[in-house]
């Protein structure tokens, strides 16, 4: 299987969501069916990139990641954009038979086998402000997919108040998926600081929120890596 | 049962380790047979704020962690201060017979019955930094204690190198523990607000150390009541 793969890299911790604070090697895929109008990570999803993606076989990914890592497991975040448009099963199993385990992170637009064979998948439905639609009956196929994986949560990016009824009614649809929700980050450009003060207010603002409405099921956090690295790549 | 109460609050999110950005109504028990060099919640400890503890009965607090959380259950933690020296199992009865989930953080200097009835027990054994010698004894009664608690927690504060190398040995002693590693607060003036860019690069070294010695294994996360809202109490 030939990949196209816009980077990998760490170790570094991840971010964001049910995994934060967890030491990860970061593969990130190239290509995107969505195109959400405050992406972050543009460079793996619009073709103006793709001369920028790396055709690579498993085994050349594997070897990054392991070399990366020291050859000492830990967990590989599959991301992107959307890595189901991709076959990842191979990478999958060349890791998990050296011990490591593996995320996958996708808005839920693209069920794959594979999602069987994670130990967490992420699923991010993008809410209003993305400016994208949910397919509501291909995430269902992405949860039948997952049947297997042990940790199967949904992420919420929350930019704003529609965005906000948006993730209640989900939540209201998937009780049983544990829900995260992140305050978007609105200061994207990868060459510009990114304001701290901002950043947390925008985390206060949807604590504020939760918890002035009694709303005690989610848990909210931020995107650690915007706080310790801004917008920095590769980190 | 009477308890000495420091103060009652929420519901705000958990700012740190395991159950980082949950939902979350904190009772402080007043007193402590610690005395951290570095502590953030003096005003739990020193017997010099021992006027401002509440005696209340279990009733009495539950009562004020029903009406904070408008009777809708949600995690309550049970911090200090050490509330490990008091009796919290029948605030924790009148909650779990209301749906309430419990957590409680206690350095794990001396253990109590109603651990065992706990969802998740933290226990923070303090580094050299701190001034406080660990009685590792003691640290097993707490996990003993805790047999039946299906969430048993390890979260260590890190200062400086030596803390560092401590956690190392800590952590070999326990491996089946999942592990917290937290950035110590050097700035815990309530009356001084915290400086975001210091807070965030103590965040960048340890995530540093932790990445580049090849140490997977425990996560590493901020104290994000602190990003948010600096030391200001009650939040």
């Amino acid at each position: 299987m030939t990949l196209r793969i816009a980077e990998i890299f760490g170790p570094t911790i991840q971010g964001e969501g049910a995994l934060i604070g967890e030491p990860t090697v970061f593969i990130r895929a190239g290509g995107c069916d969505y195109r959400c109008s405050w992406c972050d990570s543009m460079h793996a999803v619009d073709s103006a990139y793709r001369h920028a993606w790396t055709p690579l076989s498993d085994n050349a990914v594997w070897d990054q990641v392991r070399d990366l890592s020291g050859g000492r497991p830990l967990t590989v975040s599959i991301s992107g954009g959307n890595p189901a448009i991709q076959d990842f099963s191979g990478v999958i199993a060349l890791g998990k038979a050296e011990g490591y385990r593996f995320a996958c992170e996708t808005q839920g637009s693209i069920a794959k086998p594979w999602f069987a064979e994670l130990d967490t998948l992420v699923l991010s439905p993008k809410p209003p402000s993305s400016g994208e639609t949910v397919d509501w009956a291909a995430f269902e196929n992405c949860l039948t997919a997952a049947k297997g994986c042990r940790n199967i949560v949904l992420k919420i990016v929350i930019f704003d108040d529609a965005d906000y009824a948006w993730a209640q009614q989900v939540a209201k649809n998937h009780p049983d998926l544990p829900l995260y929700l992140q305050p978007g980050n609105p200061e994207v450009d990868p060459n510009q600081p990114v304001d701290l003060q901002v950043t947390t207010d925008r985390l206060l603002w949807l604590i504020e929120k939760v918890t002035g409405d009694g709303w005690f099921t989610p848990r909210v956090l931020p995107q650690l890596h915007v706080l310790v690295w801004g917008n920095k790549r590769g980190v």
